[in-house]
């Protein structure tokens, strides 16, 4: 018998608050004092264990609440006594056991993930198509309401060699945002620049503001106006040169065939708390590129462990070209739950190459941020 | 100052276990032994109540603890020391403040305008454009995976006066589905039949199957593949002479503009707990009719409370044109929990006209069903 063919026999869930080190504000909602996320530790019969993160934002894709309850009632029966073998399987049936809740979805892909490359002795890159890249340039957001924070922020983030930065734009005016992004232009040429509206705009505001802040050439611009606007994503991306990016107008791959086919965007953000996992994200990036559009790898405001997911999922999806956004383990937590730091080095998300998500998080850090926890004793 | 510029000064829910009086199987999932809604209550300066219900299935909207933390936590805050007038922009800014969750906001509009009709003295129909229809001929879902004790409903039902059903389809296999035709064509002749799928078919299987059950004649054919296989539905409308309508393909009115183009329907079933509220409820039925289109009053796994917001609705809006299916109240909770019986008569739902819902539920019952609550001393 393969290793693989054991049981699952632990499904141990901590829903956890975070502290954060500083307010952010998106065109969709604002997070300050903590975030939180949902982390799931499944047990096979040998004792092996994976672990998965949910990283819910409860304006975007769904409430913490509702991510726990989903694994804790709704998914933990089809996972409990299933095989760790059996993963594509299992998935196909969350997939439809509760509505939305993708991010549950996406840490029980993680952790299942995590598990049968513990116990096979890969790292989870190997199970999604192998390797392509062993390094994923970071982005990282300057979404603070009070810019000398985030100026003080570009001085660190220069020195640590990051070279990518997103400004978050369109939660207070139009003059903000341009004297942000003149601040960049003059200030830190050394930085690419994307651009990020979180459905900020409305209808009236967004051709103008879109065209004068293409002006300023950035990377990509991403997501004016709101998710289901579709038609007026496809008049924007008409109006300007540089790129724009979908982001809540596509969580699953359901999305991504209808947003290329009506031609709303030049690229997507590939989320896995937004596709429902890892092997949807790859759909995503890869039906994108079929009709030959760009993907970056973005992510919800996470913890260490849904990072390390993110990264397993680039690192083998070479059609995600755009680099990544795994910023928060390092740059807005007050601290990580992972017992390793999450690898940073020189403006880059290093690729693990030990077993499974390569990394864990650490139980007395679950514990001590847990305001709910269901954990067999 | 108008009785309507008191503000709301309570806020309390019980989530419900309502056990039920038989199995439910659909395509897309099954109910047995209980059904969970959630119940909220307002209470303005002056100490009137408003009611409204969440009745969610975690298969199709979202899951009951999901709705109750989305009132408890979310919308609580936009609600209390709001003005009972301010419903439109209570209802705008409660859209956005937490993803998904329709019935949730459902919940909360029904609870307003039951708020403002009691304070006002006008039934909830009068806030929502005025009565087109005294009664509404009713619709009862055979959808018991054991046929006898349908058998033995539809006598009931016979005896009743009830002359409208609709067969659950696409949850065994389609010789069950063609019996029971069968056998409603020969036995049934006074009913008038419709025939749902809930997305129970596989895009193998759709084609000939749907062609076979449209040669029965139903009233019309409904979602029988996957919500969002829009091409698939598209392609099933050209292929048969019934109307085919759309349920999980369409949740609110962005859907049915989208289905509309795509020419996915001939109809749609407008539900309250998927468009988020009455309102975006008959805005979904107004763009079918702008398209030509049909509609009918759906709901989900409901008790009376919910029953009453969706006669309301319907009741204001002409565009429903093919009845309702708020059957639960009386053929399938073993107790409903209003104090007054949801009223059925011959078949049809009666409106009522009394002030607000013209119906509250029994706080009795509230509470002897409640397995969580939120209730101030």
């Amino acid at each position: 018998m393969s290793d693989l063919n054991q049981t699952i026999t632990g499904f141990d869930l901590w829903h956890l608050e975070l502290p954060v080190t500083s307010r952010r504000d998106h065109g969709i909602g604002s997070v300050e004092g903590t975030c939180e996320v949902v982390i799931l530790r499944l047990t096979s019969e040998d004792g092996t264990e994976g672990f998965g993160e949910a990283s819910p934002w409860s304006v975007f894709t769904g409430t913490p609440e509702a991510t726990y309850v989903a694994l804790n009632r709704y998914l933990r029966p089809l996972v409990l006594g299933s095989r760790v073998a059996d993963r594509a399987a299992i998935m196909t049936q969350a997939a439809y056991a509760v509505a939305h809740c993708t991010e549950a979805k996406a840490a029980l892909e993680t952790a299942l993930l995590d598990l049968a490359g513990r116990i096979s002795g890969v790292p989870v890159w190997a199970m999604l198509g192998g390797k392509c890249r062993d390094t994923i340039p970071l982005s990282c957001s300057i979404a603070n309401p009070d810019f000398q924070q985030d100026v003080a922020l570009l001085d660190q983030l220069r020195e640590d060699g990051v070279r990518i930065v997103k400004l978050k734009t369109g939660f207070r005016d139009h003059a903000f945002d341009v004297m942000r992004l003149e601040h960049l232009a003059q200030n830190c040429p050394e930085f690419s620049v994307r651009v990020d509206y979180n459905q900020g705009l409305s209808i009236e505001d967004a051709p103008a503001q879109v065209r004068d802040v293409a002006q300023f050439q950035p990377d990509f611009i991403e997501q004016p106006v709101r998710a289901h606007h579709y038609g007026m994503m496809a008049r924007l991306r008409d109006q300007i040169d540089v790129p724009l990016l979908a982001d809540e107008s596509v969580f699953g791959p359901e999305d991504m065939e209808r947003a290329a086919r009506e031609g709303i965007c030049d690229g997507v953000s590939v989320k896995i708390m937004k596709s429902g996992g890892l092997s949807r994200g790859q759909t995503v990036a890869r039906i994108a590129a079929a009709h030959g559009l760009s993907a970056y790898g973005g992510d919800m405001f996470e913890a260490g462990l849904a990072h390390l997911a993110g990264t397993h999922m680039i690192a083998a999806t070479p059609e995600v070209t755009l680099g990544c956004e795994f910023y928060q383990a390092s740059y807005f937590l007050k601290e990580d739950i992972l017992e390793e730091p999450f690898i940073v080095r020189t403006g880059k998300v290093l690729v693990p190459e030990a077993p499974g998500l390569g990394g864990r998080p650490d139980l007395g850090k679950l514990n001590h941020y847990a305001v709910a926890k269901a954990v067999a004793a």
